[in-house]
């Protein structure tokens, strides 16, 4: 009788299943400081108070952004992955946008369990945002494992990076090439045909 | 500025989005031991041995099992309600069936992440089954919790009540008679509208 782990998987929103949010809002309000991500700040907390000050002092309300984000289509192939995924095993997307922002992209992916942080409005200004807690993918993934999953974790970017350490599996998808250098001891692959199949055969070795 | 804690929902599967999986497969076999339920055993441990050594001796194979959930379908609204949960909130079912059970009424949920038990199947037997950990559901909810969300459950049952106790609130739906006498603490309700409507109202408190 086998008594395996059962699998869970957690997977990073921006990269892995849409575009950017803030390089489509940097493209819409032609502010260029938005343009930088977490894959050129580490630290979000840096990277969220320069972005929210920009558009704040640029009388950009929520509401444009919100359309902006509504105007945005998940990457080509993402929702079929994601349907496949979800037939396998739990899935969840762990991502460091604000839950505002993920709602509309959320519901085009089919509504999968999306844990992030909130923003912060005033009469439809962007007043500030609040991280639900630090390091939330890492955690997320030590609270899964607390309850006896197998945690296959999937990112692009350094804010993944403590999180794919440490899940049972963590593969870079699409990183960039500085993260790809910086983690060479991370797998990774760019097409979720080949990412299936790597999921698929850490469940078989396990 | 507020700080509220971001709110997340937890619910039962059967008797909250489904009927009792065990009672459509003691219906169709027509061994009566199937039909009790966590309403009538508290102790899950001594609930599935029964089950699974009372469909074995009866060389009742997981195929057939499978063939009679397949021909169930969610309790009428439910597929509405959890749409419209899942657009305002990460929402997750916490099941104490099996995966394999679980999935072909997940699929017609709209693929919720599930967090469940598996059975351990040998040559298409039931040669039995693995809990995934003990009192799975209420460490759910404090795992969540640990992430900082303030946590929503919904059950049912003698196996939610302690998931129930431990989440910031904890709502009784469509329970039996005996359980909730026996819980006059936790609130209830018998419709989607007036949960989700309890729900909105615990939201608007924080």
């Amino acid at each position: 009788m086998t008594t395996l782990q059962q699998p869970l998987a957690v997977l990073d929103l921006e990269g892995v299943l849409t575009p950017e949010i803030w390089e489509a809002v940097a493209e819409h309000t032609g502010i260029d400081v938005l343009r930088r991500t977490t894959r050129d700040e580490p630290d979000i907390d840096v990277l969220f108070a320069g972005r929210v000050e920009a558009l704040d002092a640029a009388g950009i309300k929520l509401d444009l952004i919100l359309k902006v984000i509504e105007g945005m289509s998940p990457l080509e192939g993402a929702v079929d992955f994601l349907q496949e995924l979800r037939s396998q095993m739990p899935v969840l997307v762990l991502s460091d946008t604000f839950e505002q922002f993920g709602r509309p992209l959320a519901a085009k992916l089919g509504q999968p369990a999306m844990l992030c942080h909130r923003l912060i409005e005033q009469d439809g200004r962007l007043a500030g945002y609040q991280l639900r807690i630090s390091n939330q993918k890492q955690r997320a993934v030590e609270a899964f494992q607390s309850l006896n999953y197998r945690v296959a974790a999937v990112g692009d970017s350094y804010n993944d990076v403590t999180m794919l350490a440490q899940a049972d599996i963590g593969v870079l998808f699409r990183a960039s090439a500085n993260v790809a250098a910086e983690y060479p001891q991370l797998p990774s692959c760019s097409s979720y045909h080949d990412l299936l199949k790597m999921i698929d055969e850490w469940i078989a070795a396990a």
